[in-house]
């Protein structure tokens, strides 16, 4: 109930980033889908730590379907997957574990807990979560692909580094670009640039964090429902679940406050027999409701909080204040790997909210 | 389940704007508390339209309690509350109903319903249907406040005209004095200089929008669950169906992307025996748990969508794209009457925190 | 949450039996449902007191509903139907309130809710909260009627008076036969045994109960979910909701423990195309799901417990053993008022499973 | 949401019997219980067949935490427990698996899943489903029995076997002594009789079933929500999801139409200051609440439709009527096997009432 979220497409995540395993089960999915598990590990390869900006945990991202499968498809029966976690032994925690990293979830979890959580790499709090929720996400992402709903997300900023926007235009080849990209950005010169900044600020032991934008194209009219089950309500419920977002915004967002009404309505029209709207300042959305223009959305994904400097905390043991500074390697950023994770809880939202539209057997009817 | 939220205070709202009634039942709230209801005609004052800028819709907000209170307490069953409509009757909506209002929700309801929906002002979408979730959130803010949970907002800025900030140090006084006030703002020199611009734009028959910023002053530490019903996901699901909201952001929100870790990780530090924190540029949250210090949140109201200006847009009976105008008398601005409904759903939002974390029977609990 | 039922036919109950209103609210209907409000009506009618046996309280029963609802069509929004409670006000409870009537919810409910229970006339625990239930048991029952679903019950025995049995070869004229009757049972001679009987219970101040044998024809194949929502936990669920119901079984029921296997497996034949059982000793379930064969189920409604004899009880104020007698009018059997609350909630639990088998716009759709 | 059930103590049951694992996860314990692992697998003893009258799959029963727990007690994020299939590929189904056996689900679940459901014996729908109910059930005993509340069960009847009636006066011994046997009766010489009418059933090829009667004592008053969440509807809903229980009552249940109210009406009286009941027809419950009697319930095991003999049946592939016998070991009763997973549900559903009563933090609470 609290680890869980969907209505049709209904999941409930399990698991702590050092315990023996973590996993997801997944009530909803009705039988008779074939999965593509060669794009569901695609995905979870883009949500992996690689290159010269991030730590070298060799993890097993390797999706084990244990339940709701057989046959190469779906039996409509709980759809169960679970990821070991290979080096949950490696390390000594006794030194550690009282004192409350800045900005980490160590105090406020022990605090709820009472002591009792698996304080080892974050616990349930731990980024390695999200590993799970990209596992469900390529199979909603998979079967909204499959309706023409495509959803791609770009690094719009690392600080004051921008990359190009998105063009109605050629929307579709710039979702496809990304999705096949590790480094989630439109522009190769941008993509140099914060390279060189990220290991500029990995040099210096910091952190930084940006603005990931992602579009959703194809989108039918009509989904979303009234009130607390809004595109906007459903789909920042699942953004905020995403470790380091601080905010998110739809369409103009913050911007809506600069302007005024008149700058900034929809004016619908007919093209031919289609309705479409002149701007889309409102990111494809209606009183909640999508009205067939492309989804907009913006998330902020916080500067990561473990950095490699001397910070001020507290040892809960001690009760005293200490200054000390976190061990291991750690990423200057994971905005780029934090990407397919919002594409997927974006994926999971949508794919919820047409289902309680069409019905869950939409899910398998061919397009 | 579609017009419903909450695990503990769990609420449904029915009704549409022209419709006979409109109402919110409640269920989850224990037997035994004594209900404050000149607080709750309070607090449903400040939700009603007034003064210069506001139109003169004459509706009755006097809630109607039929169920689920008994001796002016809570029985433990479910409390339902009712508002008559008052104007129902009054208007002719067949020249009007086959025009799709730009940026309103009439092409999506339209198409989702399939034209059964009550078009008559909005229906199910309308403002109106705000009342009902202020008197639960009357509820909730009167539950909260026996905890010394205190809520408070104001309008941050319209345009480019910004209030006071927030202050730390006077922050209880100042909540006290935004929720006495109709037009919640920190500075009175602020007010005048928002009314101002707010008549200017609507002599211009045009409308503006703003952030409304909430604190929450005395959460206790340890209030939030994991992924999907963190503080943040909770929050924003509710802030989302506010009509007219578009963004949401907790403690630095989008700000985050221009700075590095370093600058911006909330050290604890001991006071006594009490965990503080240095900085606050987490609003209150670690891990989507509560830490103790004030909740800090954003919300963006866009431009109310009718204007009195030509617009153009479709008519889907004639197939045809047309221009029109928007009759009757609008708002130029909601935002000073949202604050009460961003009130009354972060209320609603952490109460519902609070019992999953305590237990139910805690909101009737002495302090 | 806790007056609530249904994934996608979702509907809260509230009030109470002296409250000013009571009502249900409906969540999941699609839009574009022309409701039979005659049948509505005609449905409540079978649940009011009549004639000799029955007590004589002036309850008005008709619906009326203010939501969710326009143009003689659902809106796909949150339809509530509300009731008056007429004759609130005509009783002193004073003298009443602390005797705890055996077998009523007086005493645990006062222990649930700590002496705030609303514990005139039984509060929310009273059978005038089924009024509700009927009514949205009829919109269920034309819904399932539209796609060829019919149910029908019959007072199987009261006492040693035995009802003539179903018979598969007029089941259907049966069903009609019954929903037709005020006293639902085949047989006119039962009828008279049955009320020679009721009159004779009532005329020595006593009350008496029996079974009432439902039958569902024309369920598709294939309805039902797994575990906990299978047929037999979906309708034994809201059964056991039913004031007064202590037994519920499926098929042959307890019989089954006086057979082997190889007298009660109901084998699978080919009709044709059509797939059939020889035997239908399982009550048209294999697994929790439908097999298309009539659904049987039967439930012990209970004596009712209000009796014109002196009973021994305790007074929750003096905390004293007491003598005592109810007053005013009752009824010595409410069978077979209880059987349109039994239909009521059966047809409301298929239809909740159908939905969740097919997609709730099925409810809608054309046979 | 569909093989998921309860409110506070929330769980979803995963997996097929053929699979590769089959587990629980369970979504609502607090932080900091202590678990009792040699109970759960005593527990888990209970449920594997044994002896004479049993088959012998050799099932790895050894339950296998993977989450939520830490330092040996619970860290209040969901405790996940698998189960491995040890002999998931001894067997060739291609010749039986179109072959629907009567009374199993083979032919329901074919239509249902459309032929994509897992039909290696039973898939989700098999008994073996239960061995995670019991590990979470093992949970919820522990802490019910924490608080003082004992469950107990035995075989009331096998055909027209009758063990021992339960006997207020020592029903807590009664209660132990079935707890710590494997075939559950109260009389020695009853045992002795079952066992071989049940081997001689066996010898026959053939199957019984019979009627398992659980008793709870020590239940606090005031458990049980209005409505759909009665103590009734939540245990019916949990009992009927046990495979082969086709009736539940409650108290006198069925033989309560052979009853007049004065006869049946269980009287309260003051015993010091504790209420009781002179007698206790209605099982302990009034209006869907307990009363602080014991907790009576009977539910009847029909006989397992696995028999060595030829049936008649259909192959859906050819779509031809058969005459076929089930091969393999199958076990001529399960009843006593059936025993465990009743305690289990209703101590589930008892705690998800006592949760919803007191809050979540009780569990873990000292009595």
């Amino acid at each position: 109930m609290k680890s869980s979220i969907g209505k049709m497409f209904h999941m409930t995540i399990f698991g702590e980033s050092h315990g023996e395993m973590i996993g997801v089960s997944i009530d909803g999915l009705p039988a008779g889908i074939k999965l593509d598990l060669a794009y569901m590990n695609a995905q979870l390869d883009l949500r992996k730590p690689k290159g010269k900006i991030s730590t070298s945990r060799k993890e097993s991202d390797a999706p084990h379907i244990i339940s709701g499968y057989f046959n190469e498809h779906t039996t409509g029966t709980p759809l169960t997957i679970l990821f070991e976690n290979n080096n949950t032994k490696s390390k000594d925690y006794s030194e550690t574990k009282n004192v409350m990293r800045p900005s980490h979830a160590d105090y406020t979890a022990n605090e709820k807990y009472m002591g009792y959580q698996d304080y080892r790499g974050g616990g349930h709090f731990s980024g390695r979560l999200t590993t799970p929720i990209v596992a469900a996400g390529a199979i909603a992402k998979q079967i909204l692909a499959s309706k023409g709903i495509q959803i791609g997300s770009h690094i719009r900023n690392i600080a004051s580094i921008y990359d190009e926007a998105f063009d109605d235009e050629t929307l579709l080849q710039q979702i496809d670009l990304l999705n096949n990209k590790y480094f989630p950005v439109l522009s190769e010169k941008t993509e140099a640039e914060m390279m060189t900044y990220m290991e500029q600020v990995a040099s210096e032991g910091d952190s930084c964090g940006g603005v990931i934008e992602t579009l959703v194209a194809g989108m039918p009219v009509g989904i979303g429902e009234p009130m607390f089950h809004s595109i906007e309500s459903t789909l920042s419920q699942l953004l905020f679940s995403v470790p380091a977002i601080k905010g998110v915004e739809f369409g103009l967002g913050f911007e809506f406050m600069n302007h005024k009404g008149s700058e900034l309505n929809d004016s619908f029209y007919y093209e031919g027999t289609s309705v479409k709207t002149k701007t889309n300042h409102n990111g494809g959305i209606n009183g909640g409701i999508s009205n067939g223009m492309p989804i907009r959305i913006k998330s902020v994904v916080k500067p990561t909080p473990s950095i490699f400097k001397h910070q001020d905390s507290i040892n809960i043991e001690t009760k005293e204040n200490v200054n000390f500074q976190i061990n291991g390697r750690h990423d200057p950023a994971i905005i780029h790997r934090a990407r397919v994770v919002i594409d997927s809880v974006v994926a999971i939202g949508l794919l919820d909210l047409c289902a309680m539209r069409y019905g869950y057997l939409w899910m398998k009817e061919d397009k």
